[in-house]
């Protein structure tokens, strides 16, 4: 199989660089997200460059917090904006990520994007069968993702180590391990970009 | 509400407690998973003392191989008994477990309880609101059940940390973090003895 063709079954998602999650006064700050986003940003350039499908995913919530998961239902109250609560500037991406024509954007309300979401059947028409995942955080919305991908059967799937990031290094490490474990790729950006898929 | 009314609305998970997981010579054994049986027995007595229902979760593949998760298939051909193969020694419960009348058996082909299985409609029609954790191995099945359930909106959702286990306790401990970190509550088999539900 060509690169070409390789790269044609791939899919990069980018999860939740929404402000709300990056931002210094961000509503729900993952500790080590600010420093990934050029990583972020070349690793969406690099998808650009080799043709590779790129999907946004992200969260956005009721402003009531309705179908937010019932442990952060709290966090949503009448006159409070909650966490990327729908049309907040939280929940827009950070300064520097930008859609453009041909991405795709997953509107997720669970850690997992694959979770209650239409992703699975979108990406098998796309004829997507390997997925490159970046984005935060490692121990949640990465990590479940990645798993539920494995269990799909995508193969391979790749979590580029220094393009995704969790509130601790111990955090972020301990979570690699375990996907690792299970037959994940663990690239740095750099070693991804030196490669094929 | 009573204690018996809180119970009627909990169900105790015994994940992978098979003899391939924990035996000494078990194909995919995992290192911390002897230790448990003592703790798992005991959590299920306390179950059945307080009624609440006992679901028996379990993998069960293929001789083939076909319904094992892509990156494990290798591991079952012709005149080789894989991991947990449908009607093996490996797949059996380890002595000391035993279902009985009134307990549920759930078979799986992936980490999570959920995934593509019926687990989630049937513990809806049985009332079930909240979950009890205990099983092998916590970074694979046991949080990948746990992420589900939270996702489902279970609440409370509770890993007995000493009635689960992993390979190492730096991993167990690394992935009971991440638990509690999405509002799982991690007693230990004492304390939940000792509490409601």
């Amino acid at each position: 199989m060509s690169m070409a063709d390789k790269w044609n079954q791939t899919a990069l998602l980018v999860i939740d660089m929404q402000n709300d999650f990056i931002l210094e006064d961000g509503l729900m700050k993952v500790n080590g997200g600010k420093a990934i986003v050029p990583n972020v940003i070349k690793a969406v350039d690099i998808a650009r460059q080799r043709g590779i499908l790129v999907v946004w995913v992200v969260r956005e919530h009721d402003p009531q917090g309705r179908d937010a998961e019932l442990f952060r239902r709290h966090l949503y109250s009448p006159g409070n904006v909650g966490p990327t609560s729908k049309g907040s500037v939280g929940a827009e991406l950070v300064d520097g990520l930008v859609i453009k024509e041909g991405d795709y954007k997953l509107v997720k309300t669970r850690f997992s994007a694959f979770f209650a979401t239409h992703l699975h059947s979108f990406l098998r028409t796309e004829g997507i069968k390997s997925l490159v995942i970046s984005g935060v955080q490692t121990p949640n919305c990465v990590r479940q993702t990645v798993f539920d991908a494995v269990a799909l059967d995508y193969q391979p799937v790749t979590v580029i180590v220094d393009a995704t990031a969790a509130a601790t290094p111990d955090i972020h490490d301990a979570n690699i391990s375990d996907m690792k474990n299970i037959g994940v790729a663990t690239p740095t950006l750099q070693e991804w970009c030196g490669s094929g898929a």
